[in-house]
């Protein structure tokens, strides 16, 4: 599938607790044990020039100008790509990475005042239009979120309801990628079992391979 | 002049030595002399947050992605924008600044491979679209350029010749931007006379108050 190649792009995406770790060290074992070289790695923060630009953003948290941060996380992911995972897929390696483009438009388009289209507009051109072969989204229903913030904390408080209506609107342009590419997406329910998850991953990283 | 702002925003244009510290300073002096409140500020490194983004870029000089490199520049530049200059010119401010988008359209994309217009666009969105009401640049010739390179060295070897080829290119992208944009541009000899130069910068700003 790699368009200018040999490698095979690989994207998990979902809400923090879906089970993004957990699948990628699966298919990563899995790939490994079928002899394929893998690189592992993740936005924002995937390289030494990353950590530093999430140091500002982390550090200054709250007073950065919201299209100054937007830059800052495409700074990032412009030398995230263009130095670890262009020269891994020009390898022939996989590359299995948590979060990318479809994390910067479903929470930078849906939390902060910033168009979807300008979000995307600004990676792609940070990454010089690389698209991943394969997104698996880990889907995680209103229900389950739900009754996992219950779990964490006893009652609904107005902070617990604002967390409620961000993740109904990511999860919401989470689907709506998913509807608009669906060869490129994989979307499985994170509330299935940890292994038949990492089966229906397999079998479509097979038709890739 | 300002569009929805009551202040006056002022940059100033052209390659180091071209005299740009020592007009701000000129106009800066005579501005308060008349009762104006006066911003004098800088790109990149405007903020604390700038500061930290010029760290990295000049910490990791030559190893990072071009893209990237260009991304943490407009991050400097939002940031500044919106935290320091707005907030200024809507107080009625006058802002003079050293370096504006400008200088990133004729050194990033007169000295990469990334386009001219590429350059703009971004920095258009970093910015929110805002431009100066009025932009000085102070150019310096060939001759003029070439002659401070040969005070500064005995002879021209193929570093100070690909440094010549640079400030040529540099210099042409200016020229031409101010061509396109005369009621912004004031375009100046920056080897005249400081006090010559400061009274045609006065005149012009006489015009804008």
């Amino acid at each position: 599938m790699g368009e200018a190649y040999p490698g095979l792009f690989i994207t998990l995406e979902g809400g923090d607790g879906s089970g993004k770790s957990t699948q990628a060290a699966e298919l990563e074992s899995w790939l490994r044990s079928r002899g394929r070289e893998v690189v592992r790695t993740r936005e924002p923060g995937g390289t030494d020039v990353g950590v530093e630009i999430r140091e500002i953003v982390l550090h200054h948290r709250g007073d950065i100008a919201p299209r100054a941060e937007a830059l800052l996380y495409a700074a990032d992911r412009a030398h995230h790509i263009a130095t670890k995972v262009r020269p891994a897929l020009e390898r022939g390696d996989v590359v299995i990475q948590d979060r990318y483009i479809d994390s910067s438009i479903a929470y930078q388009g849906a939390g902060r005042d910033l168009g979807m289209d300008e979000v995307r507009d600004l990676s792609t051109w940070a990454t010089g239009g690389l698209m991943p072969d394969l997104t698996v989204l880990l889907d995680l229903d209103e229900d389950a979120a739900r009754l996992r913030l219950d779990s964490a904390r006893t009652r609904f408080d107005r902070l617990e309801n604002e967390a409620s209506t961000f993740h109904r609107r990511v999860r919401q342009v989470y689907l709506e990628l998913a509807a608009s590419e669906p060869q490129r997406f994989l979307v499985l329910d994170a509330t299935d079992a940890i292994e038949s998850l990492a089966d229906s991953i397999r079998s479509r990283v097979t038709t890739l391979l």
